[in-house]
């Protein structure tokens, strides 16, 4: 094996390193979240021990928020997460030092959206975003070909969106917003208003139709702002198959003709698609950022 | 004079049109919005008699929406206004086969946000938010150095927000989706939900905090996707000089503290910012315009 490449995806519960250049090959393992020192200590201890010299850069798609600008002193790090002991964790610059290689590092929605960019349901697309609906709602948004980082990176989990209190007097289960998109439409949320975990809620449950609601109010705004010419939407909460078909509808119904392109008035099911990448998008992502910092 | 641009911003009432190369020396004169065969014929007479042969380019800063993508077949066109006669038009084809100079062509917004970026409050910001709020709510964005187009451009009025409808039982005034961000904020909704000129309500009246929660409510959103440096943030509406405070202060408390950066916790005076150009942002965005096309 020569001139590998090492890619992780830093979760909250748990670690995926692979080892490899493409989809193809690469090979990967798990290894669970706990304190920042023994996680990342494994985590060099496997690339050691599995890769060893020939590991050429490695690419982290991790949890955050992080600061993903290069450059930057905190470059790399986990800077302000609710996540236990993670909070100020130097991620990227622990594991360069302890593999002696270059490192890429950006958020896993971002990576997600790389990966889906480069192998799945956005090739060939320069404008597009990428969402997941899960524990968290988070959104990476390529533009003009590029990531968008701006600032810090997008949170598009945080915005403010119509809620009925009439219909749905579920006040909303984000601690610092209470009723955002994620307040109302993660899977915890569903699960906190239900009392029924997402993946039991059966397809004609009334859950489905507030949740394609409160999704296309988050889809419209991000429709109105960044023009996608694409929206690939996952995560668990979307493995109930009824809520794609109804959000599509919804996205609709909401733009109101509003925008007159082919591509959302006509063709509402391949502007609105499920990742193709599933479970493997944030590791993939990695490998994407590990073959830029060996390019760099 | 010698190897002067032409500026055009191309609005609803009326056309600006602008020669020079730089805000110092640009001479402007107007031409009111009649048909589209008159005004646009009116304007390359305006520009064949002021600057004749040392004309090099020109650019064109439009009321939309528009096709702004060169090499579309319909780059240039004003697509689907509701402005009677104006559906269609092909703007940047009439203008650059009437003077024989190459033409670049955008939005309104994303002229502005030009302008601001090169001379105004955006002075060398990568990543930054131009919104408008006025007639209309529009926006431009920055993104790594670039505007943002993506499918078409944004259309930041449109965001869906909380709507307090006990508290503010007006319904919204926008045709197309009632109580969305223009149809809550915009200046004929303050007008039509107060019976009063925007410009006419007291700063202590109770449309100004609501007017604040509602664009915060949009600023939030467009914070958490785009991820911008700083909004500038002008138009009609905000000659109120209580409401950029009143923003702020609202903003500030929307997010409650969760995207951590210096820049929007310790200083939201900086990040959120009035205009530098005032009126004059579409004709210098044009002027930016007519440079990037003389330059290809």
């Amino acid at each position: 094996m020569a001139n590998v490449l090492g890619a992780i995806e830093a979760g909250g519960s748990k670690f995926i390193c692979g080892i490899g250049t493409t989809p193809g090959d690469l090979v990967t393992a798990q290894i669970p979240t706990t304190t920042p020192a023994e996680t990342l200590d494994a985590v060099i201890a496997y690339f050691r021990r599995e890769a060893g010299s020939e590991l050429k850069a490695v690419g982290i798609a991790s949890f955050g928020p992080v600061d993903p600008h290069p450059g930057s002193p905190t470059f790399g790090y986990i800077t302000c997460t609710p996540k236990t002991g993670w909070r100020g964790t130097d991620v990227a610059g622990t594991v360069g030092r302890g593999l002696r290689v270059p490192v890429g590092f950006d958020t896993d929605v971002n990576g997600a959206a790389l990966a889906e960019a480069r192998w799945g349901a956005a090739r060939g697309l320069s404008d597009f975003l990428y969402l997941t609906v899960g524990t968290g709602i988070g959104g990476g948004a390529m533009v003009n070909g590029k990531l968008l980082h701006g600032l810090l990176h997008p949170e598009m989990g945080h915005l403010r969106i119509p809620h009925d209190h009439a219909r749905d007097p579920y006040p909303g289960g984000c601690p610092f917003h209470g009723d955002c998109l994620e307040g109302l439409a993660s899977g915890p949320a569903l699960r906190e208003r239900w009392r029924m975990a997402p993946r039991e809620l059966p397809p004609e449950h009334p859950a489905w139709p507030l949740e394609a609601e409160y999704l296309a109010a988050g889809l419209n705004n991000l429709v109105c702002t960044l023009s996608p010419r694409r929206i690939v939407i996952g995560g668990g909460v979307l493995e109930q198959p009824c809520l794609l078909t109804m959000l599509r509808a919804e996205l609709s119904r909401l733009l109101n003709g509003y925008i007159e392109a082919m591509e959302i008035v006509e063709e509402m099911e391949s502007f609105v698609v499920a990742p193709q990448l599933g479970g493997r998008a944030g590791v993939l992502g990695a490998l994407v950022l590990a073959e830029a910092a060996h390019g760099r």
